[in-house]
């Protein structure tokens, strides 16, 4: 049959000649006079309400939105951007210019505090260096090492000699310093730290040394290549005492980039992510530096050796010196939710253009997003990175209230540290969770490094495990959450310490009850849009949400009340049974501080729309984070079974009422062009859609275009039927 | 005082010279006479059962267990190894010049069928392949490309003739190949690809043609710079017909690797992982190959252009000729369990020797897997790789039956399909939660390179969503298993239909008050014991394991029972919105075949004690699946209250237990030196705590060793309580 060769070379006579080797030519099918958009996005019907998206970004950038701006400018630039294909050694060699940019910027003024000619405005100087994740992990995280750690250290645990002595070159980048805390033996558990400081008081000098291979630094930031000087946590040992661990600074390169006699550095080489760092080890063989370079503020060393602290209890006094490094972790919590929206905005914007199977129409192909599936893959971690995002703000709030000196008292350090233990596990893990979960809904694409996903991922990766192990951390919130708990018995006498913990159990044994359920059960029988719309109230998810934090909490302070009479071993085995429970506990505590920062940020908006549609985001928050835990709120009484099926089916309700607002809750991120490099984000896909859909449109309104075998074969049988007899029917 | 400084002094001068910048020395503390374990390792006590390793490992080999050992003696070679810190340009060579030592080592000979000179034994080909995944996954890929599918579809779709023509090149690498299946818009969706391939009867060829920018065939291996030739998928038109997608043997470059005329190749660039694979596009610009290069087993075309084909139906045309190619996610499946056990040998060998927090006892730090959080991540995720290692057997000896031509029949062939359709998603996404949780429980180890976690993690990443996108395959495996209870429903009568339906509907309702609930709750009462016992037992969990899969089916066919009378686009959009629970029946199936496989394969073991503990295992596998969908459970009124919260009780118990076996558990992978290239799985960390302790403990017995300032308060205190009158205490 010739009519579909004579198509085929007509088609031949219009193909542009093939021009390289390398190029893929514009397509030569039937030519569409004009890119046709392949379907109608969803819009919002009349009367619904909209999401005011410039409303919903100021909520969200925060009491710090001009710096933000500002920073996320210079995040878009391409020179600061991730290479793609680089080597281990370019990459670290574009960073380190991009570093020498930022201090040429003076990018991190805002932290200095008065006597160094600065603000002290440490919320502002935090939120700008966040924001620069979106632009390179890697410098982000080298940013941090540098003035985070680094300088910070100097600041907060020396005194003014060694800010005037040490800081101006710090923030030039003239030296640049490592963060020596971290040995290979001891990570999360700094307090046991092998490397020592042992005075010599002849040469009043610090005698800096690695006793054996795991007390070697490592994974430091700056140490294999730039660092100068490096500030060196080891244990303070004066006068045959061992006075635990304060931090040194130690010059560790010359001017020449030269390790020093006695410090030997190793390169830890290739790296997960965060390649553009150039992380390394540092080893001390008797280094010899003087006795003012101990960053005396907590504790000092006389010339003769006498040893000195403001806090009498050593305990304490670590504790103080650590909690002044809390910084690093509010950040993390704010770049790792940055992140999110940054995948996010990837994932969401190719869901909406991408299609793919032709069930729901002959014609058109379904566009992912109006999949169920991919819907409840994607929405809820949105959800979760507003309530993050929310929260991170409160988080930010409360670091520079302290560190501004407005807010500093030892409770409220104490809670600023708890709620930093509580967001940055947190919102690390929902951080990977969704890059990930973005990357595998993006299907091929995604799996390519120019779509930002995979590298992203890479990244962010190692957020989960250091500047505090998310496990370790967590173990934190809760062991402050049992100490609260048990506070609070302490100030019941003696007696009535043994009523309420009689109390408690009583109440807990009858949770545990079957009846305690009926009744609720029998009172939401027969009433599901009932008890669906108290699952939507506010105050039955706050309650929900809280009890279950409290009681998990009081579950392990009661299985853990006789620990405090045992010896050492069998109260840390006890402690060990129960460790499960408590990560779970400062989970749950976690997911109520988010929530009610959610709630707490939607009502400082004044658009009545926008309320209502991130209303119904923080329902489908609140509502996931009761579906992840249903078992237990069924187990404990505190769900009946029928407010318990109802959940799931809140939530995909939830879904497809968000679905039409998908676009403005992204565009709502303020990821800007710049941050955005992935190409299927950027166009690629909707050009390819509309270029495709062209041509299917334009092979249907053509006479020769080839007809399917299917199609004819139904005509055929349709033909058959009709020559039949209609009797024989 | 100077007793300090003195010691001090003396270890200066016993300290080596520093002999290099970049090498850290040797420690040169008080020098231990002979590294002493830090602790002895967990015995398992006398009477208790052992594990016969090389009995379990006998077990998980499986049939093929002599290719394998085979295979991983390959795979143990250094110039197989994946490559640390090389471009993307340095590792595709490196992958290439493995694959010509995998030719001329001749390792494909076994798919080769008889008339060809080869065994057709295909089992053992795809075992054999599946085991280079510890080399580098790269190499397993792109063996994978070139002989699992370039050469399998000249094998599979086409005849005797191309055969003898194209596969001994193919074979021997002479012709490297791709497989230009997956365009930019149609991955998944292979039906709807946009390449045409339009019959020419005058000059007898075939014109494949890319008629827009989406038909572009993208991510294929080999085609960025290595593919001569490959299998092109398109659509074929002949006398104005089309009939459906077909498979077309296209050479791309000749013999100096330039691109042939109208062929147009871009490369993918970098990836999230994989680098050593040259993935690429290619499109086609009207490019004539002759009418035998038509792959004619399932359809074939005259010269004057007459279509022909054995199979009548286009749309199982289709599918038979897709299923020929379900090879590759059976390798995938075994690839991505055997990835799996990599990484828990990785982390649980570092977990047994790395310490932490000394709350335990005053001068031993605490092992991390003596910790439960350690546990409760990590076994779980041990006992999902031992059930999916033995699902894979099944899945092989499935295979290989149908591909032998023993076990051949229509019937066979969907079994197969569904059976890696469900197999494939879970194995790959299981391996991609273990190695992340095997990353993190590694903690700054886990992130360095050198210890292959993070390699693996962004190698594994795609085969989420190759050869099968995870959620398309889980929607498949969903179809099957409600075509076959319809089918069930259809053998009923019509009268029956409706009564079927009604009665279970009841059943459904009943399930849903709380009274079928209470009464099993009351007869659980006040017996923990014995339910506990009792979902230990295998016929309990099989039974609860069926029944999710079971009623789950049920709902989601009787929920969609009214789909079959409305039109397509009603019914595509009842289906979507059921589509979570549709995966969710599939996977609950996945997980039954699993649970049944795991269990199968413990009892061809002989050895009682290993019967017992691999038992145990596959109890904690059971309870994790149970426990993981509690809420699902408690909520159909399957588990009572009391059970439910029996499950976590009894996992807790499992984990301490089978604490003991983890080193013998972890053996019986066989995962030999030269698959274990992590430094800290190789004895690096045990020799670094070895040394530490030996220190601490020559520190202990000094007598100049420094006291700590809190022994010293303590002391204090104790002298003073001392000297006060007994009378005021």
């Amino acid at each position: 049959m010739s009519a579909s060769t004579q198509r085929t070379d007509r088609t031949t006579t219009t193909a542009a000649p093939a021009s390289g080797a390398e190029a893929i030519p514009t397509p030569t099918g039937p030519a569409p006079t004009a890119p046709v958009p392949p379907g109608p996005a969803p819009t919002v019907p009349d009367g619904d309400p909209h999401l005011d998206v410039d409303a919903v970004t100021r909520a969200l950038l925060g009491q710090w939105a001009e710096t933000r701006d500002q920073a996320r400018e210079r995040a878009a630039r391409p020179e600061m951007h991730r290479p793609l294909d680089a080597t281990v050694a370019e990459h670290r060699a574009r960073v380190f210019a991009q570093m020498q940019t930022l201090a040429k910027e003076n990018v991190s003024w805002p932290m200095l505090p008065e006597h160094l000619g600065g603000p002290n405005d440490n919320g502002a100087n935090v939120a700008g260096f966040e924001e620069l994740v979106v632009a390179d992990p890697s410098l982000q995280i080298k940013a941090g090492v540098q003035w985070g750690l680094f300088t910070s250290a100097i600041l907060q645990l020396g005194t003014e000699e060694h800010h005037h002595t040490w800081i101006p070159d710090a923030m030039s980048l003239e030296t640049p310093g490592a963060f020596a805390m971290t040995e290979i033996g001891h990570g999360s558990d700094v307090q046991s730290l092998g490397t020592t400081a042992t005075y010599d008081t002849e040469a009043e000098e610090w005698v800096i040394h690695t006793p054996f291979r795991a007390a070697t630094k490592d994974y430091l930031g700056n140490a294999a290549i730039h660092a100068r000087a490096a500030t060196v946590f080891a244990r303070l040992i004066t006068r045959g005492v061992d006075h635990g661990v304060h931090c040194f600074y130690v010059p560790v390169r010359d001017g020449s980039g030269e390790l020093l006699p006695g410090v030997h550095s190793e390169d830890d080489g290739e790296k997960g992510g965060l390649n553009g760092i150039d992380n390394g080890r540092l080893a001390f063989d008797h280094v010899r530096v003087p006795r003012t370079n101990l960053l005396n503020r907590y504790g000092d060393v006389a010339a003769d050796g006498t040893y000195t602290s403001p806090i009498d209890s050593p305990g304490r006094r670590f504790f103080t010196m650590l909690g002044t490094l809390v910084q690093g972790r509010v950040s993390l919590d704010g770049s790792a939710n940055r992140a999110s929206q940054l995948a996010l905005t990837i994932a969401l914007t190719y869901a909406s253009q991408r299609r793919q199977f032709s069930a729901a129409s002959p014609t058109e192909e379904t566009v992912l997003l109006d999949y169920q599936s991919h819907l409840s893959r994607l929405l809820p971690k949105l959800a979760a990175t507003y309530a993050g995002t929310f929260a991170h703000e409160q988080l930010l709030q409360a670091f520079d209230d302290v560190f501004s000196g407005r807010g500093d008292n030892p409770e409220a350090r104490e809670d600023l540290e708890t709620l930093a233990a509580a967001l940055k596990p947190t919102s690390t893990n929902l951080a990977l969770d969704t890059i990930q979960e973005c990357r595998e809904a993006c299907g091929g694409q995604g799996f390519l490094a120019e779509n930002q996903l995979v590298g992203l991922h890479q990244d962010l990766d190692v957020y989960a495990t250091f500047e505090g192990d998310n496990t370790v951390l967590l173990q934190l919130v809760a062991k402050r959450l049992l100490a609260d708990y048990t506070h609070d018995l302490k100030s019941i006498d003696r007696a009535g310490i043994g009523r309420f913990i009689a109390q408690r159990a009583d109440v807990l044994a009858h949770r545990h009850t079957p009846w305690g359920r009926l009744v609720q059960t029998a009172s939401d029988a027969g009433n599901a849009r009932r008890s669906s719309e108290t699952l939507r109230q506010a105050e039955v998810q706050e309650h929900l949400l809280a009890e279950r934090a409290r009681v998990k909490v009081e579950e392990v302070a009661l299985a853990l009340r006789s620990a405090g009479k045992m010896d050492p071993a069998t109260a840390a085995a006890l402690v060990n049974k129960h460790q499960v429970e408590m990560l779970d506990a400062a989970r749950a505590h976690a997911d109520l501080v988010r929530w009610r920062a959610f709630t707490a940020g939607i009502a400082q908006i004044e658009d009545e729309g926008s309320r209502q549609i991130l209303t119904d985001v923080r329902d489908l928050f609140g509502l996931t984070l009761l579906q992840d835990d249903l078992a237990w709120y069924l187990l404990n009484g505190q769900l009946s079974t029928q407010r318990g099926r109802q959940v799931a089916v809140d939530i995909k309700r939830l879904l497809w009422r968000l679905r039409l607002h998908v676009a403005d809750l992204v565009a709502a991120f303020d990821v800007r062009p710049g941050h955005l490099r992935a190409p299927i984000a950027l166009g690629a896909e909707k050009e390819r859609q509309d270029e495709a859909a062209a041509y299917h449109r334009a092979q249907r309104a053509s006479a020769d275009a080839p007809v399917s075998e299917k199609a004819l074969a139904a005509e055929r049988k349709k033909q058959q039927k009709a020559q039949r007899p209609s009797g024989t029917r």
